[in-house]
């Protein structure tokens, strides 16, 4: 249990997960107070909004507004998604933001082909461009992802090998573009990872790059998120992507892989129950969680939300 | 992870704890068809009632009903709940159960006082005379359980010592009475556990009694079932109790500690993923959770039963 981690980075990507997928419209009003929730919970980092075509997720077309009008607090830096050039410099237009430049790629070519209808040799290049527009604009390069790193619907169970071969891959236009990645982020992208599989697509990353940091973004489609995290953790993995009250999918709808996140508090529970600072007010993420769930107007999948955290037990007994 | 076991025991608990705490009548035809249909599963122990007083457990008043009429299936061992001698002697009545001896303690004197009106003194008195029921109908103990192993609504946190010294406790009255318990099963009770809890309370328990069966009991109540399992398996651990699409618990509602046991199907889901042995068809088992979820008309925790399990999804790649 040596290898647990002392402090865990955990990354809140509840609001940009979660409207994008939500079937209702969400006022805006709503999105900007749970942003503005989340800010005060100690969370660290904030995914606010997607900067994507409004047509194909409509639960975004309000992104610019939202973005323009949450309150940046001190201390929390504030990122959003885009998938291409033109999302990019909507995000830029807009003050406050912590904007990193990233690069990504999947395991499977078949999910990419589907997905973005472009191959493996494609998506370099596409790759390339999006190093040399963050070069452009004076950004550094720190972090690439590699999706469907456990398993993916169109090709199937997918073994350490292929992840490594994903990360060289993108690690050598990095280096051919003069940028050096410090982040290595593994994406359980349908719901396909247990702990084993965590610890064995970690453990091969780690070993080819021991210095790198590792982070995992771990979809809880088959209720396996805390378990991976934990997972992860006993590797040594320090850094993790969640939603609040797992915000991002619909378990009650047969939306299959579209479950959300991790459950960000569930998570937090369990890193604080076991000594693992994460630097974040579980009982106010819990009341951002509550809100989240009256803002979409349904149950959401977390556990400690509806069940209550330990703390206020703890302070009728002593 | 050379100590994850190759094979793993699953003790269904799903018709007794869900029926026991669900607020609306459950037909006695709906009890039956899901307890027949979990015995084509390949589950090999389902705990299917609960013999209690009915004006304290309404949702168990057709107990007999439901036992007399179900179908046992060759090679599953069905097993009741009850928790005095007059419960045990209703028991008794049922052809085709196989009712086993097992006494029980908690850490926590405070629960235990509020629970059942005893202190520990008391309650070993009860223990003995239960063993001596037992004996009396030619029964083995073969089971102590503890109840509140990692954290008690009234007490607090609990280390592993006073694990320890419950075992002790029962272990020291079974040896009076010439029985040689196997199984020692740690229960979380209330949802305080955590995978690093689960490792130090059941290293604590393996470490004193290297040669006995240690089985867990692990409540959902804030999300870390499913990895608390996988904690437990990392030491060793082979047996757990479990409910079918978690019944036992609404987490939708704010009953406090009272959600149900880790749901099955997601926990048969990581063991065999990760080439761990249930003899269960998931399948089959996801069928019947979607059958508790219909039975029970409101939807229920499992996650595995609403995203599906990897086999259709393999057989479409394949």
């Amino acid at each position: 249990m040596s290898d647990l981690p002392v402090r865990v980075q955990i990354n809140e990507e509840g609001p940009r997960e979660g409207f994008q997928i939500e079937p209702g419209p969400i006022p805006t009003e709503s999105k900007i107070a749970l942003i503005d929730a989340l800010s005060e919970t100690g969370l660290n980092k904030i995914q606010v909004a997607s900067f994507v075509n409004p047509k194909r997720v409509p639960g975004w077309a309000d992104a610019d507004e939202v973005v323009a009008r949450f309150n940046r607090r001190e201390g929390v830096r504030y990122d959003v998604l885009w998938l291409n050039e033109r999302g990019f410099k909507r995000a830029l237009v807009h003050e406050g933001l912590s904007l990193r430049g990233s690069i990504s790629t999947t395991t499977s070519e078949a999910f990419m082909r589907n997905n973005t209808n472009r191959g493996f040799e494609e998506n370099e290049r596409v790759q390339r461009n999006q190093i040399a527009l963050y070069q452009a604009h004076g950004m550094k390069v720190e972090r690439l992802s590699v999706m469907t790193a456990f398993g993916c619907n169109f090709e199937g169970d997918i073994g350490p090998e292929k992840v490594v071969s994903a990360v060289e891959s993108m690690l050598r236009i990095a280096d051919d573009c003069g940028e050096s990645i410090d982040v290595i982020s593994l994406a359980d992208s349908m719901g396909w990872a247990t702990p084993y599989a965590v610890k064995r697509g970690v453990g091969a990353v780690r070993e080819r790059w021991p210095d790198h940091t590792i982070g995992l973004h771990l979809h809880d489609t088959r209720g396996q998120g805390v378990a991976n995290a934990y997972a992860g953790m006993e590797m040594g993995v320090e850094r993790f992507d969640a939603s609040v009250a797992g915000l991002g999918g619909c378990p009650f709808a047969k939306l299959k892989g579209a479950a959300g996140n991790v459950c960000t508090e569930d998570l937090v529970f369990m890193c604080e129950e076991m000594g693992i600072e994460t630097g974040i007010d579980l009982d106010a993420l819990i009341e951002c969680a509550q809100l989240a769930e009256s803002v979409v107007g349904h149950p959401l999948p977390g556990s400690i939300m509806h069940a209550g955290s330990l703390s206020e037990v703890r302070s009728r007994i002593h």
